[in-house]
């Protein structure tokens, strides 16, 4: 089964749209869990178990893990063990690099430590997207336009017919020819989230900053998901994770991911019914 | 000193503008050092001993570190520490993110593994590079145009006035606020390289492709290089690391990167008595 039809099962079979994203840090986990082994493992454990019943996925981000070192990606791979089967893994790594490169990065986030999907850059075009292309069963979410500010600087940019993020969309539909292509598109810009959804009816998006980003959750779920108000993964990371930073840290964030996937969910059914 | 004063100076004492990339894999260094307890350290080690008075710059690529997991981190940790003072040690890592997440790579390449200078991708804007950019001592190469055949997907895409990557070389010429940018622009676009160069006459370019890629030594030192003739590095990783696969691989290697330098150095001669 290819990734893009694993995922809608996915999210079928959870009723949740809901990412959580590990954004793990141990300046702001809990001081009681410092006393532990792992700290870091410690905190995905516990939120994991309080949230894995509302969720389809779980990004962690690289970033957090690399910036310890040796350590931390000790800590990402029993996170990865423990997260639940059927489940989605998704690394958020924004990789890209030219295709011999590539290839070692699939085998990275694939094989050693087994991610279901991972997202990737489009700056170096698609023989550096091709490599992570080849096992269907692996998903690829590649940036198209990004929550961010300077998202204007570079993906706005428009040769008279289209923007580059535009572009990106409309080349990344045209990779989809093992039905493992996904976008990533920011729910800061609701407008630009439709027009994408135009140009790419069927893909799964990923779709980060509905949390501390301050986008807008039902212009988000009302423009990001597909006919059927399916294919999009709705990530909030410190929205949930740190929501409490005391000893209920792990049952707040449960109750935050229980509350995200109700409120996508209730968007999603009015759509559908209007 | 600002990192790009530095480079300059490194340039200057070791007469060299050559960088070997470290992509270290094990399907490929000779079987003699799979017997060895870390043999891609042992490989590094090796390489590093034979090419430190030839070269300005080591520039490991992460995936084939990230590739092997925790172990690949240790080899890695290993590799930096045996790199001489006073060549620098580029992490060739393509990074790119929203701010609160570049922080924490920055935090990981520059503060945690000890790199001076790291490899970053534009498509984010501005608020992504940022972080990188805090302490002037570290240098940050942003990809420009790449070497490879992808590279005419997206970056060549034009507003009418400027293509994708004119735009980022002028919008970093402009964030070199600090003297600590630089970009990456492959040797297999001459004529590109040329504009490029005119558009940040003083930026250090990393100059990719002119080994196992194919692009043309002569032109790309012409056109790369500053007025002075300097600013600029020529990594070759394959065409030095592998170009013998057998016991004397690190002599071989050595060579090449002597003789790498020697052309490299004829030609800018050349240039600047012209």
């Amino acid at each position: 089964m290819n990734f893009n039809q694993r995922f809608l099962e996915i999210c079928r079979k959870q009723n949740s749209l809901v990412c959580v994203g590990l954004d793990t840090d141990l300046a702001k986990i809990p001081a009681f869990l410092h006393r532990t082994d792992d700290p870091v493992f410690e905190f995905n454990k516990a939120i994991i178990e309080a949230t894995s019943d509302f969720v389809a996925a779980y990004k962690p981000n690289l970033a957090f893990y690399e910036a310890l070192g040796v350590r931390g990606l000790q800590s990402l791979e029993k996170t990865l063990r423990y997260i639940p089967d059927g489940i989605v893994k998704l690394a958020d790594a924004k990789r890209g690099d030219i295709g011999n490169t590539a290839k070692m990065y699939a085998d990275a986030f694939f094989r050693h430590f087994g991610f279901d999907a991972l997202t990737v850059n489009p700056y170096l075009g698609f023989d550096s997207v091709a490599p992570f292309l080849t096992d269907e069963s692996k998903g690829v979410f590649i940036l198209c336009l990004t929550s961010n500010p300077g998202s204007k600087d570079f993906q706005y940019q428009t040769d008279g017919t289209r923007r580059l993020y535009e572009r990106v969309a409309e080349k990344v539909n045209a990779w989809n020819e093992k039905g493992n292509c996904g976008l990533v598109v920011g729910a800061t810009h609701p407008d630009e989230l439709q027009r994408v959804r135009e140009l790419a009816p069927d893909l799964p998006f990923l779709i980060p900053g509905i949390g501390a980003q301050g986008g807008d959750l039902e212009a988000s779920v009302r423009y990001g998901t597909n006919a059927a108000g399916e294919m999009a993964l709705f990530n909030s990371s410190r929205g949930i994770i740190y929501k409490s930073v005391k000893e209920d840290f792990a049952t707040v964030a449960g109750q935050e991911a229980s509350n995200l996937r109700d409120l996508i969910n209730q968007v999603r059914q009015a759509v559908q019914q209007s």
